[in-house]
């Protein structure tokens, strides 16, 4: 079976642009994966979702051990057929979601016990049963189980929360053995302190991951706080492995972590958006519920070529987004997914060129217009 | 400009198969048209509505002239334009809807005076208007204005409402004019009185119009009583010209109607019943909500080629539907206009072959099954 395996192609400052090879087909990085939390990309069909240029997809841990189950997802085939995805698939460990959804939770160095947020039946993850999960479900990509560190916290609890990461990141090690084929990313924490950053990047680089998430971001601190972490944080990984930020983010946030040398991204923004009628575009975000489309013949954006703007008027978008239709959720969630793999593909263009600063220059221009409406 | 025409191909009792030809394309009948009733057939992409085999969509006049408003979707070039269907489309006259959605209505001789029932605003519908509004969308083929005489109705007030609607059938034939490649159809009344629907069949046939619904069944009546009726209403009406019997029905609705001679359908049963997790197949109705779907590997229908039984179990299917996502609607309204759309195509070939008699003792077995599940 054909290996894991990552190479850097080309470089452009701290930037990079390299090719995660996998045996169930290769992802172009910088890369942006839409989430599929329970089982699909929500209001898309896998086939649209990989017409946007999508290379592969998240998918969510907790929500799938919840309903249907890994068991059942595993029983029925693993969760590629399950949900008709050909393609790779990263699992988040479920670390994430059951400190931020689920109910009644205590914490102990072996793990988790927690409730569903949905039918109040009880649970519990820990390295091991994380490891397990995504196995059964038969993730390309697997994330080891930490504590996600909430934001704002002291130094001393950013510490303790970061070193009990470390080891469960190695317990997650042990438990996910030697699978060829599959890979296992280890997640640095150490909230916004440098120097725990460092002793974290510095024990998963003992471990041997197939390539390193940066965590705890993105969860409230700010983008300015954000880029001052990954002014250095990447650079504390290997640098031969790929780097993938959780969570993140919007378009300037993905513009501003790959200059600073991220190459993996995902986020519920451009589908999530979508549903509430925001067209996310080059020139920034468009709300489509309001009025003042309502007679507007032109497409949400003329140089886009999804179906949305390919075949419809802003102003049929304002009336199908106003009547609560679900083409309104299905088109603006294709045009959000496609104008974010096109960002992908443009920053990827532009760091093979070594034109990265100019891309990003004018990429904050025309963003800053805030609504191709006012050109 | 290409005209309006009927041609009968071939015959099997009463039934027909015909094709109807139009500036926007042709339609083999008998046809089903899925309804797109605020100009999107629900959860749907025209272009996957057209893969399912559909050559005409219903839209409705009473939802467009609410919203966005008939002069909206003219300014924006009509509707074929504004929701992205090229081919034809048939509009009813919004007088079934104005009686059964809006509020606070008066009628007259003149028209119905009526509240909406989105936002209270006033509105006026009469036979001129309603010609105006869906000359304005563009219709291809439109509907003459009528009342929808309710159902249980004494004789007499069934005789004066069908009076009524004739009279407003003149006025529509009138405010129509001439509009080479459009089609005007008038709409038989008469509840379940044969004399009635004798008479209306007359005056209608005196206006010659370019095709002719059955109009008042399929309002509570039940299957019985309406067979009952279309064993005599169609053969009332012009040989020649289109049958379409309006809102019908359940697929054994309509082979028992194309056996009695109709030639076009609507109904919004397959769009709905996917939205709430029924799957309508050739062994009956299938609710994928239930439990004893949650572990089943096997698809809905093994011999059906749409989207949804080819690529997904009905553990999928009732895992998204459980959980409320968008694609348990996608996937199950395009099963079942697939469906509708391959049991016409079936019924045409039945009918061309002498074999219709054998095809309806069949599908009756096959629907008593009621669920695949079964066999």
């Amino acid at each position: 079976m054909k290996k894991f395996n990552f190479k850097i192609l080309n470089r452009d400052g701290a930037a990079r642009v390299g090719e995660i090879a996998t045996p169930k087909g290769n992802i172009s990085t910088p890369a942006f994966m839409p989430v599929g939390t329970a089982a699909t990309v929500k209001a898309m069909l896998p086939s649209s979702v990989r017409s946007t240029g999508a290379q592969i997809l998240l998918s969510n841990t907790y929500h799938l051990m919840l309903r249907p189950s890994a068991e059942r997802i595993n029983a029925l085939g693993g969760l590629h057929k399950f949900m008709n995805w050909d393609g790779p698939i990263l699992t988040d460990s479920g670390g994430f979601q059951v400190m931020s959804l689920s109910e009644l939770r205590k914490i102990t160095e072996n793990g988790v016990d927690f409730k569903s947020h949905i039918d109040g039946s009880k649970h519990f993850l820990s390295p091991e049963r994380s490891m397990e999960i995504q196995k059964l479900l038969g993730s390309d990509i697997v994330m080891s189980f930490d504590e996600c560190t909430p934001f704002p916290e002291t130094k001393l609890r950013s510490e303790a929360s970061m070193q009990m990461s470390m080891r469960w990141a190695k317990r997650s090690v042990e438990a996910f053995g030697e699978r060829p084929g599959y890979a296992l990313f280890g997640i640095q924490q150490g909230s916004i302190f440098k120097d725990l950053r460092e002793e974290s990047a510095k024990k998963l680089g003992q471990l041997s991951f197939d390539g390193y998430a940066i965590g705890g971001l993105a969860v409230g601190e700010g983008q300015d706080q954000m880029f001052k972490v990954l002014d250095y944080a990447p650079g504390q990984l290997p640098n031969d492995k790929p780097r993938y930020l959780m969570g993140v983010g919007k378009p300037d946030d993905i513009v501003g972590a790959v200059e600073r040398g991220v190459d993996m991204f995902d986020c519920v923004l451009p589908s999530r958006s979508g549903r509430t009628g925001q067209g996310i575009t080059r020139y920034g975000a468009v709300n489509l519920r309001n009025a003042r489309h309502k007679n507007d013949p032109r497409p949400l954006d003329s140089e886009c070529s999804c179906p949305a703007c390919s075949n419809y008027s802003r102003a049929y978008l304002h009336h199908v987004i106003k009547t609560g239709e679900i083409i309104g959720s299905m088109l603006l969630t294709w045009h959000n997914l496609h104008y974010y793999q096109t960002l992908m593909n443009d920053l990827r263009q532009a760091i093979s060129n070594q034109h990265l600063s100019k891309f990003v220059k004018d990429f904050r221009e025309m963003q800053s217009i805030g609504d191709i409406e006012k050109i």
